[in-house]
């Protein structure tokens, strides 16, 4: 007898602020089979991204909020072990939307990219060769402009895409400066993601130090948090700056709307401009960045970390987890066996 | 016995926040005679601009404050009565920083362009065809970049950079929006500067109406102003939505930095472009404008309107008649009874 069990993680609440464990429910689900052009994937890994905050809101978005009684939306890598889709083949691995789930079915729109298992290990298509590096790469490098010997500064610095972007700065001939909450990590930016300098905002000094790091201002801020460590950055900014909003991790909440310095006078006087993007416009150009991060991990300047959960039952605490910085490289939850 | 007069307009004290009559003085000052590589010019009309407040103040601009003591830093235009340049011919007309003053001596630097009395009336060219028709030509196409059908919403929408940024969008294609700040003036904004729609933000409805005339969204946002009228345009900008940081109207005073609604989120969900500049910047533009602006005015298809007070007593006064919005049209002051 076939087994059709399909262990889920679904949205039974709404949270205030960071999404916590108990705002989801690890539940006992079927699994389906695959109609006609559809699809059905076994999920290798899970993907916890700090997007995934805004995904559960129901604040307007980028993106319709995950329902409540949903599986919450992931990205995941998994495994083709039926098909009844003609351009999608048994034992092919694919990326897409698949879910906190062990199976999905898809038709596949909901497909970012077939993996070559080859590229390297399946984990990092959902990382350095996935969302984040790819974040990193377009949003440093299409929205940001850098320039050699530019200077870029980068908060959640050691994070999965901060860390992304620091080198790839570096690579292209920049300055780099890491903004990042422990000690711990101001040493892995400058250790292991060759920052060349790096400070913890937690650090009564951390101004001085950002004054210090940057003596000719700010050309590039790529910015992963909004709040005040960009209010610090935006008052050390060039003339003809840019601004890359990324993120917004230290907001916690855009429910009571928070306030801030008005930020035109630093715009205007500098001539600068900042600007937003979501990854998933980048859809049609994600072969390209893929291909220039595999090239440069194996030319090894281009390195990268993984913090594996094993088992879905740690996917509902996962992305509190991520917001408190307790992750130490890239966050992932592991749900079979065979991965 | 040749009369060395100079009447001037000196900077007596810097204002807490919009520049007043008692921040200034009227001076008898003298003029001196023209060096070797130098020009007298004997001012006609002295111009009269917003960012005349960010001169006097000492927190950090694009340019340096003017001293105490110092004439007022203003755009002019002239006639050179005195050359002893190899460039420059009696009977020329310049226009520049020549400050609020009957005559000023210069060596050419401080002068913006030629001004052809052919292209109409010289007081244009201060206005229309000088640094208000000009910053609205480069802010609204080069910064802002509209496309036919776009929702172009202006604030300040009356005034001299505004009525010209409005009708350059109509040319270009655009739905246009103006806010402004009496009903006096969307009256104008609809007649005279052809406007699809305006509305005044003193009104207690003036939100709905903003949402009521652009049911698409904002695409392009030209602000002069800041503040809260910014704030509710930045909640309703498209997706790829680009904010133009011309100038701050609103915030009475950066010395205590002004709070409001933090951006990035609306800049993160909508992938819209905040960007400021500065005219000056596009020196090396400025024909390109000029010659494109007066065309459009043989067209009819582009007018203005001009205030202008009689007298170099009335420039003390004239910033904060200008922030009153008691203007109606470029505000000038005429010094020069030739004029």
């Amino acid at each position: 007898m076939k087994n059709d069990q399909n262990q889920q993680v679904i949205l039974t609440s709404r949270p205030q602020d960071i999404p916590q464990a108990e705002n989801f429910e690890l539940r006992d689900g079927q699994r389906r089979d695959p109609a006609d052009g559809e699809i059905l994937v076994r999920n290798h890994y899970l993907s916890v991204d700090p997007a995934m905050r805004g995904w559960v809101s129901d604040v307007p978005n980028y993106s319709e909020p995950v329902g409540l009684g949903d599986v919450m939306r992931s990205i995941a890598i998994g495994e083709i072990i039926e098909s009844r889709h003609p351009d999608y083949a048994v034992g092919e691995y694919v990326s897409g939307l698949f879910g906190w789930q062990e199976y999905a079915v898809t038709d596949g729109s909901d497909i970012s990219y077939r993996v070559d298992p080859a590229d390297g290990p399946l984990s990092a298509s959902l990382g350095i060769l996935g969302i984040n590096g790819i974040t990193a790469y377009f949003g440093l490098l299409d929205v940001g402009q850098p320039k050699p010997g530019d200077t870029v500064v980068v908060s959640t610095a050691a994070g999965a895409v901060g860390s992304a972007v620091g080198q790839i700065a570096k690579i292209k001939g920049c300055k780099t400066v890491g903004i990042t909450g422990s000690d711990e990590k101001v040493e892995r930016c400058r250790t292991a993601y060759g920052y060349d300098n790096a400070l913890n905002y937690k650090d009564p000094d951390w101004r001085a130090k950002l004054a210090e790091y940057c003596p000719d201002g700010v050309d590039v801020y790529y910015d992963n948090t909004a709040g005040v460590i960009s209010d610090e950055v935006h008052s050390n900014l060039t003339v003809g700056a840019r601004v890359v909003i990324c993120g917004t991790a230290s907001v916690s909440s855009w429910t009571d709307w928070p306030q801030g310095p008005r930020i035109e006078r630093h715009l205007l006087v500098k001539r600068a401009r900042m600007q937003g993007f979501v990854i998933f416009d980048y859809a049609d150009r994600y072969a390209e960045a893929r291909s220039e991060l595999a090239q440069w991990i194996r030319d090894g300047v281009l390195s990268y970390d993984e913090d594996i959960l094993d088992g879905l039952e740690h996917a509902p605490g996962a992305i509190a987890r991520l917001y408190a910085g307790a992750n130490t490289g890239k966050l992932l939850i592991r749900v079979s066996d065979d991965a």
